[in-house]
């Protein structure tokens, strides 16, 4: 048991800003902490969505092995930013639009289109067909694009 | 083949920095995309681990699936950082000692060291034990405290 807290102990103090719960709904107990949250999330995710885009352009040559290490990780960070738009968020570092809130239901069927348009491209990766791959990657590069024009300051 | 190029732009549009190929072993054209990059991933896997934390801790009831959810997306983030290094990153906004480029035999040690111990901890949530849990929650945060404390300024 002494382990157990000792473990603990330097667990915790591994981890700076721990989070609290807010309430039901809200994982983050201070607003900044969302807004870090969901642009180092957004931010990870465009890394490898980029990278996946060089391939698409030519820039880069086409590794069907790395392009599906890419597509994984944007399809698990694609879930992640949308449950940081608690209200309250829009924070002056944060260039989500008001209507991010006043159209929550637009915003959450963006957020849906996105991770549809994802889960193709990956089926396109897991294929290894580079043409199939292009297509998807369209897909989503304009789900991506539509919700930065409704929900996104420049 | 038009509707794919219009779709390229849209998708190269919705990407504001896109990242290109550096060099053989780096991913990042500027120190400054590795640095943001880094942080971002130890971010928000750093807000995962805390809630998993809080269940430890006893501040946040023990929901299995909940629990596995945010072990899944630690795993998933822990190996993202550590390819985020490259020669010259050694920027003034990163904590980043200088060990981690003198010393990166060890530094990668400690890297495999903590996804041996995330994969503990996934098969501890993946059992439901919470004791088990508890105990492997520990082991991570000693690894992740180890290489704070070698290789991170406070």
């Amino acid at each position: 048991m002494k382990q157990l807290f000792a473990a603990l102990a330097i667990a915790a103090a591994a981890v700076p800003a721990l989070a609290h719960e807010g309430h039901e709904h809200n994982a983050f107990s201070k607003p900044e902490d969302a807004v870090r949250y969901r642009q180092a999330a957004f931010s990870v995710m465009g890394t490898h969505f980029a990278r996946i885009g060089q391939v698409v352009k030519g820039e880069k040559p086409f590794d069907k092995a790395a392009v599906q290490a890419d597509v994984a990780v944007v399809e698990a960070l694609a879930k992640l930013p949308f449950a940081a738009f608690p209200a309250g968020s829009d924070l002056s570092n944060s260039k989500a639009k008001p209507e991010v809130w006043k159209e929550a239901g637009k915003f959450k069927a963006g957020a849906d289109k996105m991770q549809g348009e994802i889960a193709k491209l990956s089926t396109a990766a897991k294929s290894g067909d580079l043409n199939a791959i292009k297509v998807a990657f369209g897909g989503v590069g304009q789900s991506c694009k539509s919700c930065h024009d409704n929900f996104k300051n420049k």
